[in-house]
C-alpha cells in the first residue's frame, strides 16, 4: 500500500472526531427570527462618515441587502430593519437545512455581509469600505402569533425612541453648536414632549415630518401578485443557476420521479409573489390585518 | 402624553420578548474549532471558471480571508484550509464573546465572507464576482489534545484523498480527452495506486511534485517572534481603529483602574507574535512538537 | 491561619468549577410534557408476576402515583398514563423552577418513583417490591394547542393498539395453550379485526366490553369545583409543611410585603380545585371541549 | 376497517408528534457528574428529627442508596457524598444510554431515590417516612482531570466549611442554651479558628477529634481486587435477572457473533471490581496517586 492508501486508512480513524458534533435542530411550528447585528458599527459609521442622525445610503444599502436576502431564501416571509440590524421572519413550517439553527445563522449572517459589500458601491462613492464590516446573528423563536407580533413592536417602537433621541441630539449638536457631552446632559431625563418641543422651538423641526424610513424602520413583506402582475424577477444567484437551498446530492431514479410529481403539485397551486418594502407602523392591526397570509401559517 | 411617550411604555410592554433568547455558552475549558464552508461552491466555481482541479486564485483569496480574519481574532490560533473551507482553532482558555456560540459561529462566518470579498479584485480580474458567496458554519468542541490533533488529521487527510481524486479525474477529462462521466467510471473503486500509475503512465504526472498547497491543504500558525523581529503589523481594523472585541461599553473609574493595571501586566509578559503561512503535514508529531505552545494552554 | 481557613481560601479557588454547568430554560409560552417511562418493567412485571394482559394492582399504583405527583405539582394541568409510562403537562405560562429542564425533569422522575414505593404496600401484598424500579424521564415541548392534543392523541392511539394486541395473545397462550413464540406468529401481519374475530369466536371476549382503564388508559384534570364543594385535600407532603417549590430564601421586609399583597390577590380569584380521574376518549373533541379552561391558557 | 383499523392509522398521524423530542447527547471524551440533591430537605430533617448537627442514620441511608446506584450502574467510577448531596462521576469514555442527558440525570434521580425509599426502614425504626422525599439532578461536564479533581474538592471543602458552622451552631444551641437567633450572632463573621476555639473552651469539644465521616463526608470508590479475593456480590436488580443498561432489542445473528466475540475479549482483560468506601480526603494528591486508574482513563 502507499502513502495514500494509508491516508485513506487513516482517515477512516480520524472519522471519529465528527461524533463531536452536536445536532441542533429549531423546536418544529414555531416561528423563528434571524437578526443580524452590525459590529462595532458605531466606529463604521464614523470612519465612513455617515451623516448623522441618519445617513439614507447606508440605510438603503441595509435594506438592498436585506431584499437580496429574502430573494435569496424564499422561507423568509418578512423582515424589519433600522439602523444596523435586520430581523428576518422563517414561516413556523420552515424546514430549510433542517432547520438546524447553527447552518441557519451562519447562513444569513453571510449572505447579508456579502450582499452589503456587494452592493456597497451602488450607494457610496468608493467601490469598497475602507475595512470589511461584520455582522452577527441569532435565531430567537416565537410560539405563538402575540409573540411574534411583540417581536416586531419591539424593534419598532426601539426605533422610534432611538430616532427621537437622535434627531434631537444631532440636533443639539449640529444646528446648535452644542458638544456632544453638553448635547447629552441636555436630553437627560427628558421626556418625549421635551424632545419634540426642543425640535420645535429651537429648530423648526416638526417630528411628525421627518421620513417615514427613519421614523418606522423598514418592513418588507413578501406578497402574493395578481394574474397579471409579474412576480420578483429572478435573484442575483438564479440569475446564475446557482440557489442558497439544500447543496444537491445524487438521487435515484424513484426519487426524481416522486419530486417531479411534488414540484409540478407545487407549480399548480403556487402564486407568484413579489417582495414590497415599506415604512409603516407594524405595531397596530391594520398591517396584519391587511396582510392574513403572515399569520395564517396553521399546523 | 404624547405618541412617542406611549412608545416607550409599549416598549416596556413588549421587552418580555427577550426572554424567548436561550443562552449558549461553548463548555469552558475545551478547544473550540469553528469551520467555515463555502455555500454552492460546486457552481461557483463554475460560474467563475475556477480552473480544476486547484485554482491557485481561488485558493490564495481563501487563504487571505483566513489570514485576515486570524489578524482581526487574536484569540484563534492556528487554522487549516482547503478547498473551499476553513478551520480556525479557538484556545481551550478563550473568552471571546464569553463563548456564545451562536455570537462566535456568525461573526467568524461574516468576517471571513466580508474578507472573501474585500480581497477578490486582488485575486480575480474582476472588481466582484458574478454574484455574492455565502459560507456557513459551525463551532465543535474537543477536550483533549490527541482529540483535537485527530481533527486536523481527518482534515488534512481529506485533502489528501480529494486531491489525488481530483487530479486524476481531471488529467483523465482535460489531458485524456473523457467526458466527465466516463472518468468517473474509470475511477470507480481504484486505489490511490492506480491513481498514481493512471497519472504517471498516461500523462507523466509525478503526484508528488505537484504543489503542497494542493497537496497538503494551507495551515496558519501564530508564532512568537523573537525581540528583533516586528511581530505582525497592525490588522485593517486596527489601522481605523476599529476591532472585533466586544463593544465598548460605559465603565466606572473603579473598573478603568482594575483594567488598566491588568492591560499594564499583560503587555509585560505580552510576546509579539505573527501568523505563519505552510503547506506541511499537521498528522505527524513535528508540526506540533516544533510548536509547543499550540497544544501548552494547560488549565 | 488554621486548617479551616485554608479550606475557605481553597474553596473559593475550586468554585471555578460551577461556571461549567450550563443553563437550560425551556422555551417560554409552550406546553410542556414531562412523560416518565418505566425501566426494565418487562423483567419488573414477570418477577413480580403482574397479571396478563393488565394488572389493575400494577396500574392503579401508577395511578395513586401520578394522582400524588399532581396533587404536589399544581403547575401540572392534566395527565396521561398506560402501561408503565405517564406523561405530565405543565401549563405553557408555567415557572415552576423558572423552566430549567434539568430541574424538572429530574423532580418529577424522583417524585413519581418516590410515590411508586411510597403505595406499593397499598396495592400489592408485600411492603416493598423484590428490587426498587426506576423511571426515566423528558420533556417535550409543543407549541400549538393542535400539537399538544396530537400528543395525546398518539399516546391513547397507542394504548388502544397496545392493549388489543396484548389481550388477545395472551388470550391465546392462557386461555389457547399456545406457546408466546406460536401465539406471535399468529398475530403476525393480522389486522384489528382480526383480532377482534379471534378474541370473540375462540375465546368468547367481546374486546367492547374490557375495562375502559385497559382499553383507554387513564387521563387525570385537575379541575375547578363550585363554591359548596371541597377542592382537594392538602397533600402529604403539604400535610407535614412540606412543598416541591423552590426552597426559601431569606426575603427582605419589602419582599416580604409584596408577596403578601400578591398573595391576596391570588387567593381572592383563586378557584378550589380537584384532580379528577377519567378513563376517557382523549382523541376527539368532546374531552376539551367540556374542559375550555385547559386550552384556553392564552398569553 | 373498524375502529381500531381507524386507531392504527390515526395513529401514524400523529407519529409527527415525536419530532419535538430533541437530541441531547453529551459530549464525547468528557467527564461527566451526575449531581443529585435532596428536595427540601431542611424540612424532611425536621419533621423526621434528624439529630443535629449530623445524623448518623440519615448519612447511612444516604451512602447505602449510592453505593446501591454504584452496584447497578458499573460506569460510575466514583462517587462523593455528603449532607442530602451525591455527586456520582461518569467516565470520560461511558456510552451507557448513549451519554443522553435526559435519560442519564432521570434514571439517577430515579434508582437513588428508589433505593432511598427501599432502605429506609434499614436505618430509622418506622417501615416508611412520614412522607416520600424526592431528588433533582444535574449533569456538568469537566474535560480535564484538574477540572475534575477541583470539582471533587469543592465539594469536599464546602462540606468541611458546612460541617464545622454546624457542629458549633448546634453546640451553642444544644449544649450551651442559646437560641438559634442567638447562636446565629454568635457565629457572624467567626473565622474558622473562632469557632474551634469556641468548641474546645465552651464545650471541651477537640474539632479534630470529630467523626471522619462529619468532617469529609463520604467518598466511594470502584477498585480492581486481587485474584485471590471476591468481586462485589451481584447488585439487587441483578439477582433479579433485571440491569439498568439499554432494554433489549431483537439483534440479527451478525450482530449476535459480534457481540459475542466482544464480550469474550471483555471478560478476558475484565477485572473484579468491588466499591469501597472511605472518609478521606480527596483534595490533596495522595488519594489520587493510589487510585491512579480512575484519571488513566485516557483516549
Amino acid at each position: 500500500a502507499n502513502q495514500t492508501d494509508r491516508v485513506v486508512m487513516a482517515n477512516s480513524k480520524y472519522e471519529y472526531v465528527k461524533d463531536f458534533e452536536r445536532p441542533d435542530p429549531l423546536l418544529p411550528n414555531t416561528w423563528v427570527i434571524i437578526r443580524i447585528d452590525g459590529h462595532g458599527f458605531h466606529r463604521f459609521s464614523k470612519v465612513h462618515e455617515f451623516e448623522k442622525p441618519n445617513d439614507a445610503r447606508a440605510l438603503n444599502l441595509m435594506n438592498a441587502a436585506a431584499k437580496a436576502v429574502m430573494s435569496e431564501l424564499s422561507d423568509v416571509v418578512m423582515a424589519y430593519g433600522d439602523s444596523d440590524e435586520y430581523s428576518f421572519l422563517l414561516s413556523k413550517l420552515c424546514s430549510l437545512y433542517d432547520r438546524r439553527e447553527s447552518k441557519l445563522i451562519t447562513t444569513f449572517a453571510s449572505l447579508f455581509t456579502s450582499y452589503y459589500l456587494y452592493y456597497w458601491s451602488d450607494h457610496f462613492p468608493t467601490p469598497k469600505p475602507l475595512y470589511p464590516p461584520s455582522f452577527d446573528g441569532r435565531a430567537v423563536l416565537y410560539p405563538s402569533d402575540q409573540n411574534l407580533r411583540d417581536y416586531f413592536s419591539w424593534r419598532q417602537a426601539d426605533c422610534h425612541i432611538n430616532n427621537l433621541y437622535n434627531t434631537t441630539n444631532w440636533a443639539l449638536i449640529l444646528k446648535g453648536g452644542m458638544t456632544e457631552r453638553d448635547a447629552e446632559r441636555e436630553l437627560m431625563g427628558s421626556r418625549a414632549a421635551d424632545k419634540h418641543e426642543i425640535l420645535f422651538s429651537r429648530f423648526g423641526i416638526n417630528y411628525n415630518n421627518e421620513p417615514e424610513m427613519y421614523k418606522k424602520g423598514t418592513v418588507m413583506v413578501r406578497e402574493p401578485v395578481k394574474d397579471e402582475e409579474n412576480g420578483d424577477a429572478p435573484s442575483l444567484l438564479q440569475e446564475h443557476g446557482a440557489t442558497m437551498g439544500e447543496p444537491e446530492r445524487p438521487k435515484s431514479n424513484r426519487q426524481l420521479k416522486k419530486e417531479a410529481k411534488k414540484q409540478a403539485k407545487k407549480e399548480e397551486r403556487q402564486v407568484k409573489t413579489v417582495v414590497r418594502v415599506y415604512h409603516c407602523d407594524v405595531i397596530r392591526d391594520e398591517f396584519w390585518d391587511a396582510r392574513p397570509w403572515i399569520l395564517d401559517d396553521e399546523d
